[in-house]
This record gives C-alpha cells, structure tokens and sequence, in this order.
C-alpha cells in the first residue's frame, strides 16, 4: 500500500476561550508589535499513513481525529492528504 | 488599515527528535490504526495582523515567529497570508 503524507490542523471551536492565545497576544503586544489581536493557538499534526488511496486515507486519520487527536466537543480539525 | 489573517505552522526540523510525536504513534497503533508512521506534532496560530498590504502583514509576522513564536535553533515556521 503507497504510504501518504497526512497535515492535520486542530484549532478551538469559535466560542471557546483561549488563554493561551491571549498570553501570546499580550507578549506580542509587550514586544512592540501592534495591530495584532485575535490570537488563538491550535495543534498541528504530520504523519504519514499507508492507505489504498487518498480517500481511505482521510478518513482512516479522520477516525484518528475523532477518537485521539482532537477534543470534538472543543476542537475542529482539518485534514489535508498529499 | 486593513486587517488580514495570518496562519502559522511550526513545525519541528528534520532530526530533532519528537517524543510527543512518538507518544502519539505509540497510542494511535494501540487504538488499532495500522501503517501509521513518522507522526510529528507542531503547533498552529491563527492571529489577525493589521498592515497596509499582504508583504508588510508577512514581514511582520515573520519578526513574531523569529521573536516568540518559534524556536528557530529547532523548529521552522511556514506563514500563510490572507
């Protein structure tokens, strides 16, 4: 089976409160940078998948997503298969 | 001054060991999800930036990843402008 290069982005569902991002918001502003707001941090994933095809791909990592790699009830994810 | 979204991916650089990653193959494989391989874990921000256009919004977020968003003796960063 050809092995496959999945991406996966997780980032908090719009809503939900993210302290990280404001500490980060708040540093970025203390170095000098402005204009900056907004700032929400998320996880981001490589790895490489032996599937059929693309398709058999997305959604073995999507079953991954569900059930390892993001909290659905607080997180959306993006997967991207090349 | 218009405010555009920038996406950032850090990601750790080839031959710096990833435990977390590591961690993360280790469980996915006791879930049952074979084939999986090489999986790396990196972090994603969203941040809105204001600027006058999409090169001066790049070139400022540039400074952040050099700044606070990324290690850059280990990790690499890939901003997207839009």
């Amino acid at each position: 089976m050809p092995t496959m290069k999945a991406r996966v982005k997780v980032t908090l569902k719009n809503g939900v409160l993210d302290p990280q991002g404001k500490a980060i918001e708040h540093a970025l502003d203390g170095l000098g940078f402005d204009g900056v707001s907004d700032v929400r941090q998320g996880r981001y994933f490589e790895l490489d998948v032996e599937a059929v095809d693309k398709a058999a791909a997305q959604a073995s990592v999507t079953a991954m997503c569900d059930k390892l790699l993001a909290n659905t009830v607080i997180e959306n994810y993006e997967i991207e298969v090349s």
